[in-house]
């Protein structure tokens, strides 16, 4: 791994979404990124694979955090526990000062469809990666894969609220509320 | 709409397939489908835009499925009552005798990523389109969302359930199973 200033990853996050938003995510080229950040192509291809990179390239970690809340849980958690310690673990990757940079990532994502196809796409391996973290727990199938999945739609529905203009409240009380929610939808019949 | 020949639909659906499990997707031409089916590639046209859709075609009709179950439920019925209503509308799409055809075609697709990716978009799209059911009986956001997405992830499971080798249940048992568990592994904490 070459060594590079600190800082400099964050600055060439800022300066792609600048770009992205102005001037649209087609007409913008990882040279550009990197002048209006200050530093080589060089440089930027040392923090990213390509300008896509730039926005999903945080995907990994949400993985990890969501897998780390699994690991952390207590040794007889029930699957059911196990979702919400998953959506606790994820929602540490969304602290308040990110909300912004997030809102402004989903906007250059719906402006354009082969973005909204990536992110489905990530979301989808997502689901697959915690169902695998429940798997690891011993949750056994079919349960693991819609344990996975819930996560993945509680997450999905809270991200939703959580970067709507005005919101205020935290991830963790937004994800609260939606795994309340789905609760009470995907209850059974006749309970 | 021009006129066809009944049947030529399904014996062309039939001799794709086939090609695509002998000779692979990506070496399958819409000639070829047309010639092993007995008609012309102008009649294979008629039916298909292109040999992808062969594969994905069927999925409108499982989405008015899915919608068909939510309309016909009671008035009163409750968020969880009407996912209940949308899976069983979807059983309808999948008797026993399309269980081969199920098979082989996951078959085609699992042996293919980019087949995969297209079905995993068609299936988000599939859970709008059920969310969009929800929100037309009356159910707020973000339960509807919510109902959309977990209809899906009932639906998916129980498909590779249904789907697996040697499994004979019906559809619809396989779903209700399915939604049971997800009741369970989605049930809020603490309760």
């Amino acid at each position: 791994m070459a060594r590079w200033e600190p800082g400099t990853r964050e600055r060439l996050q800022a300066a792609a979404l600048e770009l992205f938003v102005s001037q649209g995510f087609d007409e913008t080229t990882a040279s550009g990124i990197a002048a209006a950040a200050g530093v080589t192509e060089r440089t930027f291809f040392r923090h990213f694979t390509d300008k896509r990179e730039v926005l999903f390239g945080g995907q990994h970690v949400l993985a990890e955090r969501f897998t780390a809340g699994v690991d952390a849980a207590p040794e007889d958690a029930s699957p059911a526990d196990l979702v919400s310690a998953a959506l606790r673990g994820a929602g540490e990757f969304f602290p308040d000062d990110r909300r912004a940079w997030s809102r402004r990532r989903q906007a250059v994502i719906d402006a354009h469809p082969a973005l909204q196809e990536r992110e489905l796409l990530k979301l989808a391996g997502l689901a697959r990666d915690v169902a695998a973290a429940f798997a690891d727990r011993g949750v056994p199938e079919p349960a693991a894969s819609l344990a996975g999945q819930s996560c993945l739609t509680v997450f999905g529905v809270a991200f939703g609220l959580w970067i709507a203009e005005g919101e205020t409240r935290p991830f963790a009380e937004l994800a609260s509320l939606v795994h309340g929610e789905l609760a009470r939808v995907a209850s059974a019949p006749g309970r």
